[in-house]
């Protein structure tokens, strides 16, 4: 069990990216709830990640009432949803602490970076919530591909931007529950480089033929392992 | 020797990044031209950095000269210097490679990611200077406290973007020649990446009171050593 179990709800979490991180979760004793807009893919998904994480724990709700049931909300959606999804949401998340994976990607080139007018995807919503929520940016470069894979370890770090370092350790917990090391990256404003670098993560699986290029931090001997 | 001794311009060289790469690419065998336009400390950090390398191969000359000289010209300036440094070098080159190491840091708040209207600091570089000047964007990320130790070995991985991949293949090489894993990272709008991820690394620097925070990327079985 983690030291603090935890109920999460991850908005986006039939998708491949939420998928990982609901699984892991699971597994690692936090209470998961897929948001979902669609109830017979959110069913089929939910007994799939019970079934690979072991348990039976991962539950799911239409995307208000999972955010409603939790102490933290996950983003995990599409760029073009995200604005949408934390609009249906909003008032769920005041006092809560939300974290937000988007990556704005533009198709077909998501191996361009292509940052929104402003710089981060991210910091965009913090903007729009304002200080009621405490949005933090994390999970950008881990690849849905090894997070789906819970025999193996996920060899790349997390950075975690936003402006409350409290909200910013409470997601540090949460990335080392599921065995990824973290960092405190700086404030949410920061979050356009984590955005940014999963353009050039694409653009390494593309040109050496891999299927999940990640990173890791170096130069911190003391680093959360 | 490397396999292909080069004639490289260092402009910034006299500073601390640009003296790190001089000093190793003089010691791989490279013929090595600080540009500065102070010839008093430009001499005294040539001779500086010929002991530190253990050689006598590195001049200087004003930039003019040493870009008209060079094959391959390096930028390490400060953002606040770039652009009227490349017009200042601007005649000298046509047909070569310039390798911009800018990062868009606005004092006093270098750990918080601020960069410029358009995304790219170099990417801008690219737009001015056009088709008759390949522009390659690397080695942001690599701690020139780092650099300057030859005795150590630099624990980063280099981010190489560009929009011909035959000039990233020379910068990679040049990566490699002073001990530098590198990889294609994308087209020149991808520096955008590197450019942000310097302030996380300075901002992971000041949280974890380390030296010289770097990246290494994961998942590429087959990297270049």
């Amino acid at each position: 069990m983690p030291a603090q179990p935890r109920t999460i709800a991850v908005l986006g979490g039939t998708g491949a990216e939420g998928g990982g991180l609901a699984l892991r979760w699971a597994r690692a004793g936090h209470r998961v709830i897929l948001g979902s807009r669609n109830p017979e893919k959110a069913a089929k998904v939910c007994a799939d990640l019970n079934a690979a994480a072991g348990v039976d724990s991962i539950r799911f709700l239409d995307n208000r009432a999972a955010a409603a049931a939790a102490e933290v909300v996950v983003l995990t959606v599409p760029h073009a949803a995200q604005r949408a999804t934390v609009e249906e949401v909003r008032d769920a998340l005041a006092g809560k602490v939300l974290i937000d994976a988007t990556v704005p990607l533009v198709p077909p080139k998501v191996s361009r970076v292509q940052l929104p007018a402003g710089g981060s995807a991210v910091a965009a919503i913090q903007a729009l919530l304002g200080e009621p929520v405490r949005v933090v940016s994390a999970f950008q470069n881990v690849s849905a591909h090894a997070l789906r894979d819970p025999a193996h370890d996920v060899d790349c770090d997390v950075l975690v931007c936003g402006d409350d370092p409290a909200a910013r350790e409470i997601v540090i917990g949460l990335a080392h529950d599921v065995g990824l090391r973290a960092f405190h990256a700086g404030p949410i404003a920061n979050s356009a480089a984590a955005e940014a670098l999963t353009s050039i993560l694409i653009a390494i699986n593309i040109r050496y033929k891999v299927p999940g290029a990640g990173i890791r931090i170096t130069g911190v001997p003391a680093a959360p392992a």
